[in-house]
């Protein structure tokens, strides 16, 4: 078999969770929490399946969802989609994300990514028979420079992918970033790919900019999010996808052939929580800058050094004055002789910058967790 | 936005679905049982998210679920595919039939499907960039004419797409199908695509030919189930692929970034229900052939004429000797004048045949609901 993608292997998440499970490592790699997920949600899901809500819900999504996410949009952002015509439901942001390539980029036109991205956006790029053109974020501080985005840009570009909050650095836009895509943007034929599945793990008082707030973005873009970050069941896939009525309609022609619709019952269960406890998303960031700033502190016992931490619930640790091993070579050696799983950042780049000694640890965990990983990192 | 499914509109599933429902009509068009899920499936779901299993379940679906299937084939058609290297769990049938093509087939390759095939064959090679060369069942009976399909075959052929019990008309392969299209295969780089979601479904003691059950074939074909149909659950969208290592190593590149895994509480009820009841599936013939039956003679009180149904949850009705509308009008005026939802045949060919009136009504209803459309289909 004469492969079509080449270049894609195990994706490095299951590869470290293996590596951590083989080797009873604490597991901060792969990113979930290993917290429960609400009480609400578990018993709403088990009273919709006891109901008798196990039959294919509607290719879009239950209405009750779709319209709970509309809700949400507009407390949240300002801004009320339509919930007819612009939300999709999906299997997650994995499967947004692939929905939204597939809808709109043709054989031979390209895709820019910020690197480092998450590992899903150029497979399913090539996949569309596209290429994926990499532009690097800033190595030190993962801002973006709009101009090298700009030059980038050719007359086969059919699309922006951007991530905010930023997996793995927990880096976000600002307001200025969001003007400058717009700018950028501005008389193309360039579709944005915004995917903000952390958009409630913000810290510090930052405002998390979605591209729904800005009405000249959101007329091109397909804005994907997920309950599983915000709702502690990254098992659950359950996602969404907020475009345009045009885009959606593109969208939805994928979905309807790709999966047809996602597991129902969880929808059902989503649709109520939502609603039931706006509180639960309205406090996900200080409930993560508390567990945020806790491992921090544990951490400078340690001889790793913290980057900071905006958004997101990975926390980059530079452990150059620890090994000189490079970064895939460290979260190996880190998780079988030092019983820690971390997550190197070589995998999310095309290019990985020469010399960067980073590693990117999950704190999306209980204390007995954290402090099991801590107590064996100051050991380093 | 220039579409690149120009073909593609809303499935003539959710169409009948929402006309049924718009006119309060009895709804036997969409295939999905009206009756409960097995209570112990519901039972241990609940029980696995209770137990926390509600994080990222592995990119080839758990490993007990894995297992369990593993034995079930070896239990039913006596082959043992291996559970870590041929097995993939799935968003639902559709997805696995989706990432099938998306593994193996290229852009300007031909597939070639039967007519009528289930509607999301021929998007899902669009999208891949390849062309869906249809090539007719016969009308009358739905059997295959394998020397048609041996003309169709050209140099970019790369996949044949097969469905026993086939929907829509329930007609079954027999051994000399099987053995037709291992020496139409034989010494080609053409790959099987068998889509089984029917396989338990099957009545009068005829025996259900998987491909797995042929050494020849099994080398070179995706078979493709779900739990959907077999445990009344179409809305858990869970399913499978089973295919040889090198074949499933592709679909897995597909699917680790397509949707990733799977709804992971969902995975585990299955692990124990397949082991705890295997009866469940072994009886599901005959549980079938009593509605099919007990339906057929019902209908036999109305002038529409039943076809033989030799498997799935489908009986084909003709319906010349009360009305002269093709078959999209007449399923329309059905749902609308006369209360009982049908799906036409014709969206199911590249090239309905001319005059012909059949309809589909899907007859996995309790018996309130098939008396009840009964009712009404005899005032016709
Ligand atoms: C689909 S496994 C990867 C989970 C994740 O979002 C991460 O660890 O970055
Ligand atoms: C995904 S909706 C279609 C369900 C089905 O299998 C059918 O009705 O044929």
């Amino acid at each position: 078999i004469r492969t079509k993608l080449p270049r894609v292997g195990t994706t490095i998440f299951t590869v470290m969770s293996q590596l951590a499970a083989e080797h009873g490592a604490v597991n901060l790699g792969q990113g979930f929490p290993d917290f429960p997920v609400p009480q609400r949600l578990v018993d709403v899901l088990a009273a919709a399946m006891q109901a008798g809500h196990n039959q294919y819900a509607p290719m879009t999504g239950i209405p009750a969802l779709r319209q709970a996410i509309a809700e949400k949009t507009e407390r949240v952002y300002g801004h009320l989609p339509d919930a007819d015509a612009e939300i999709t439901v999906t299997s997650g942001a994995t499967e947004a994300v692939f929905n939204a390539i597939h809808a709109v980029v043709r054989a031979g036109e390209e895709v820019i990514v910020l690197d480092p991205a998450y590992d899903s956006y150029e497979p399913a790029i090539e996949l569309a028979g596209a290429v994926a053109v990499h532009v690097p974020l800033d190595p030190a501080t993962f801002a973006p420079d709009w101009q090298r985005v700009r030059d980038a840009v050719t007359p086969k570009t059919r699309m922006l992918i951007v991530n905010s909050p930023h997996n793995p650095s927990g880096a976000m836009f600002a307001a200025a970033d969001m003007q400058a895509i717009a700018e950028l943007l501005r008389g193309t034929g360039i579709y944005l790919l915004s995917d903000e599945v952390y958009e409630h793990i913000v810290f510090d008082g930052a405002r998390h900019e979605s591209a729904l707030c800005w009405p000249e973005l959101r007329e091109r873009t397909f804005v994907v999010s997920s309950f599983g970050k915000t709702y502690h069941c990254t098992g659950w896939k359950l996602g969404y996808c907020i475009a345009p009525p045009a885009l959606s309609a593109e969208f939805r022609k994928v979905h309807q052939y790709n999966v047809f619709c996602t597991f129902a019952p969880a929808q059902h269960a989503f649709a109520q929580m939502l609603r039931a406890e706006p509180e639960h998303y309205e406090q996900l960031g200080a409930f993560y800058q508390a567990k945020r700033d806790a491992f921090a502190a544990q951490l400078a016992t340690t001889r790793l050094k913290c980057l900071p931490v905006p958004g997101g619930y990975f926390q980059l640790v530079d452990y150059s004055a620890v090994s000189d091993l490079d970064d895939a070579e460290f979260c190996r050696w880190l998780t079988i002789e030092k019983g820690v799983a971390a997550i190197p950042l070589s995998p999310f780049y095309a290019t990985p910058p020469a010399g960067q000694r980073l590693a990117r640890l999950c704190f999306a965990k209980n204390e007995a967790t954290l402090a099991a990983a801590i107590e064996r990192l100051q050991t380093l």
